[in-house]
């Protein structure tokens, strides 16, 4: 490998244009909490994911007889199975299926996302064998934080910041990108208690109106899903899975 | 005045019609160099300053017999007056006159922010006099950062980080943002020493290669030129002048 690895951070899916490359992996990053959920649902059996961008979509998938999932501004759309709590994944009924899902942000990243080499799927629940894979890649690496409604979000912001310092250890990244220096940085002054750097984030405030602190703290904890989401198609696959 | 007001940073340009309100104050911000050199040629004695978006228009009222300033890629465009160099300014020169001016970044924003009730200009030259401004309007802010062609840059979001610590001060201020929370952040840690903590941002970098070190340290000083440019039609006029 002569020349260095770019790696940037991308704060918005309504950037992604200017930050794609041919040949590179772009992880979609939505911490609260589709990429979480995501996460636990291959965790517990998924057999696949078919992120869609509108309920519609989702709906036309549940009238097939797959499993669906339809979440707009953090609550469940009636008449869906699940929502965004990677508590509702946490069943034997998902094992073994194919879930449709439908998220305010996440799958809009995923869909913006879709012409990339490889897609793959980032939460603090998988941080370090995604990191793991990504090292091993080597391939330019773009971390696509969802945030909310096109607007900068703090938690995806430090996940990134978590998975840029984790390949910037092995020196083989150019590192000439503000967005990752700051989203390293941010990451540095939250990691010893992300729980308590987010209390004045705005989607925390935002969850917490809707009681939904026990899906925070879950979706704040490191490497309780060791799975890797990767697109293939219109399915997210676990490439750990064998 | 019974709500909070808004307050928000927007990283780019492209972003900046998510942020858009009716009413508000936009500050645009390109500390390196472009508004660091607007606040220089107020501060100089200049009368008003035309900033346009493209080259061609800067040429046209160079034609005119109007003082012309162009800049593309950190470098004067060949037959122009000015550049972004702050130093530039400071001449009898441009004792008032009026100036056309078109910049990568800086005048990409201010175009961005046209129908914003108010448009100024804000660079670490002049941060008191415009946060005490701002304090007074008692309007919503939107922070506008010119960044590096609609990326994300460190420099300016340390200034609306700068900005938006003073105006939260007053407690007047709508706090639930996560970009403004992100640069107040970072401006804390980098507040004691801005030129040491930009050492790795990807802009002191490229401005480094052009040997523009002494322009870096000049930008990054508080309070140098106490001037409030305001954009009235298409002229921006010092409004603390008379």
């Amino acid at each position: 490998m002569s020349r260095l690895l770019n790696l940037e951070v991308c704060f918005t899916p309504l950037s992604y244009p200017l930050f794609h490359r041919d040949n590179s992996v772009v992880v979609v990053i939505d911490v609260l909490r589709a990429t979480s959920a995501i996460c636990t649902a291959f965790q517990y059996g998924a057999n696949g994911i078919i992120p869609v961008a509108t309920v519609e979509e989702a709906e036309a998938y549940k009238k097939k007889g797959f499993l669906a999932a339809a979440e707009r501004n953090a609550m469940i759309v009636e008449g869906f199975d699940f929502g965004n709590s990677p508590f509702s994944y946490m069943s034997d009924a998902i094992k073994g299926k194919e879930i449709a899902i439908t998220t305010t942000n996440g799958t809009q990243a995923i869909e913006a996302a879709r012409k990339a080499d490889k897609v793959a799927i980032g939460s603090f629940l998988n941080l370090s064998v995604l990191s793991d894979w990504l090292k091993n890649e080597e391939k330019d690496v773009v971390l696509l934080c969802s945030g909310w409604k096109n607007k900068f979000n703090l938690e995806d912001t430090l996940f990134a910041g978590a998975v840029a310092s984790r390949l910037l250890e092995t020196f083989k990244y150019e590192t000439i990108c503000d967005s990752t220096l700051a989203a390293t940085l941010l990451y540095a002054k939250a990691k010893s208690d992300l729980y308590g750097f987010l209390s004045e984030s705005s989607h925390r405030k935002r969850l917490e109106r809707l009681d939904l602190e026990d899906d925070i703290r879950y979706c704040l904890q490191v490497d309780k899903a060791p799975v890797i989401p990767v697109l293939d198609g219109i399915v997210l696959r676990n490439i750990l899975r064998n």
